[in-house]
């Protein structure tokens, strides 16, 4: 049983991401030792796409150098890093280079030169990363998926971009010529490439959003965990059960196994690797409650990687135009004091530390039957959903199964899968 | 008579404008250098919207302190200074802050928080620039029509826009209160807002684009001065002439005579801000006789203010992306190597401050009649447009008088107009 990593994502309390326009070593500093300590692992970390490659052809030296900065500087506190390469979409902010915009437009995902220098900047950022003993990892973007609004695509254009990106930050980690760096705490268990895991990441409408382009399998298959980001305000979960309610405090653990099933490998690790507690969704006053019941009911997935929050910091409300809840996800406030929130995260994670709970044995599967046009079934709101919730109320602790992998016995004693069950 | 201003629009050897990212006093030096060697007195600068702005209430000191130490670094040259503020466009490519694009589309004409943060910003480098002794002024931005085609617009709308953003400049650049600073090369001949010139610019759409949003009278009666911008491959006036031809040689002199024409003021100054000689509309070998005509032939504009030409350097090849005519526009090449170009406008600018022109008496004019959605008359292949060039290419130094003036004696005797002649 390997130990379950806790972190959150850090979004710079002086200037949010824009800051990095100023990057200013003391106060990174200064944020990353309030993360520290609170007993946190790891945090995520985001650089902007148009500050490190303003230009097709142009990834400023500056822009990198910042970024390997700022995994040093997590080193100095003890913390491990996951690098979010192209971004891309944050807070409901996306940041697109010129070069793909305007008079210039071209499709994220599908011109070609277009996903070819989204390749390079992440072959360059590998590249730049490596060796570096606190990195876990180089992730595409986070959530790539948002951009598919203005940037339509098919599944299979989205396949060959993820592969293609998945390939290109593998090799800029594992570059040999002594860019690459085996072991480390990047590749737990064995995973990843030799410098550390490649992953890539959606918003939830790649498990419930019926059509939508970016695939359950995409997210559980290609690269090397899968990563989820169950958000309780998706498919208006809060709204529809309470912010109390069973659906809610167990949408992460849901997530985790939904994704577990979705995967070839039967052990594949699952990250949550984004969850919060955005106002009005969960009250403030909720707040600590929730996240204390996330993280226990989650920490009993046997294929759990670990958990990271959103976010470090609140937004400042000097920033203008962020959706009303971005305002207030932090861990600390925005003059830097800890919220309530996050010394329930903290008490939490050192209970988990001090006695780390067996993974339980999930012998019971729900079976999820459902084509790419009909996945919002899984979703809050969705029978499949509900029927999961209702089993998981009733004191179960189901496991989720697809339908055609139902009649696979090795494939289910490998899951450790007794009993299946299916929806009304 | 006012001596006649000859600069150049600078655009940055090392990083083209991305180079805002990574200032580098020394290079910019170097730049300058080079420029006031030639014996230019200004130049033109324009920072990055984004950079500036990147969210809708945080304007970045460090960027603004960077636009001031620029003038600075140019006045120890001996330059002086017209700042652009909200970039905008910049050769071909569209630099907007997130806060307007995406989820968070805002049209930047007309959605009034936009509207608004514009005029904070202006008024913010108003007061950052005042005082400095070479500021010519500060501009709204560099050719804002060309996002028109992204943020659909009126007419209405624009002048709204323009007054609203002229008075923020204004204000900001004689704010009382010490901020303000009378006199100075800012206002020649007693012109502009006490810190200097408040202007706006537009691209030839302005001029001859049937039903523009952008008029005529916009150009030629807001601001300080008159903008005009007349490059050869508007209307496609090389391809269809010929790059040595009447028209070509007289297209800012002509541009320069119906700006005249629009104003209000008989004497308002024009400013031949922008002209270049593009490849292929310009061939290579063609360019420094292109240059020396063009400044020949509109130095003998009465109202003739100063010309500014398109650009200090050649975009390195490096950067990917550009149409290709902006590869090869600057004065000196991107290894920082003076082309014939530079030394055939240094040498007629030597000639002309030697013996200045006396500006010329244009007694003949031929009237213009034509309204906002038939304006392509005055454009390269319209009746007026080519009726003014045979004109000129008979000997005559044609003005141009609008029809609704051409009753009007007093005003034609302003500005000694003796002759009318109309379009066939």
């Amino acid at each position: 049983m390997s130990t379950l990593r806790f972190g959150v994502n850090y979004t710079p309390r002086h200037g949010w991401f824009h800051s990095w326009q100023d990057f200013d070593p003391a106060r990174t500093r200064e944020d990353l030792a309030q993360i520290a300590g609170l007993g946190l692992d790891h945090v995520r970390v985001f650089h902007l796409w148009p500050l490190l490659q303003p230009n097709r052809t142009l990834i400023r030296t500056a822009a990198v150098d910042q970024l390997v900065r700022l995994v040093d500087l997590a080193a100095e506190e003890g913390l491990d890093v996951l690098v979010d390469g192209v971004q891309g979409h944050l807070s409901s902010f996306d940041f697109y280079p010129e070069w793909t915009r305007s008079w210039h437009h071209r499709n994220v995902f599908t011109d070609p030169e277009a996903i070819e220098a989204q390749a390079v900047l992440l072959r360059t950022l590998g590249g730049a990363l490596t060796g570096r003993p606190n990195l876990i990892g180089l992730q595409l973007g986070n959530e790539l998926n948002n951009l598919v609004e203005h940037n339509p695509v098919t599944v299979t254009q989205v396949d060959h971009y993820l592969d293609t990106l998945l390939a290109a930050a593998r090799e800029g980690l594992g570059a040999p010529g002594g860019l690459g760096a085996p072991g480390g705490l990047g590749s737990p268990g064995g995973l990843g490439a030799p410098g550390g895991l490649v992953t890539h990441s959606a918003y939830d409408a790649a498990w419930y959003g019926d059509d939508h382009p970016f695939t359950p399998e995409a997210s559980a298959r290609k690269g090397d965990v899968t990563t989820v980001h169950p958000w309780v305000f998706s498919g208006d979960c809060a709204r529809r059960y309470g912010p109390r309610s069973p659906q809610v405090q167990h949408l992460a653990e849901y997530g985790t196994e939904l994704a577990t099933a979705y995967a070839v490998d039967p052990v594949r690790p699952v990250w949550v690797q984004e969850t919060g507690a955005p106002e009005p969704h969960i009250p403030a006053a909720d707040a600590p409650g929730f996240a204390r019941e996330t993280v226990l009911n989650v920490s009993g997935c046997p294929n759990l990687w670990g958990v990271t929050w959103w976010c470090s910091h609140d937004v400042d409300r000097s920033l203008a135009d962020f959706p009303e809840l971005e305002y207030t996800l932090g861990l600390f406030d925005s003059a830097g004091r800890p919220k309530p929130i996050a010394e329930s995260l903290a008490a939490t994670i050192t209970e988990l530390r001090a006695a780390p709970r067996t993974p339980e044995r999930r012998e019971t599967a729900l079976v999820l039957d459902c084509t790419p046009s009909t996945r919002s079934t899984s979703g809050p709101g969705g029978t499949y959903f509900e029927t999961w919730m209702e089993l998981r109320r009733q004191g179960a602790r189901p496991a989720v199964v697809l339908a055609e992998r139902a009649s696979d016995e090795t494939y289910l004693a490998a899951r450790g899968i007794k009993e299946l069950l299916r929806t009304p």
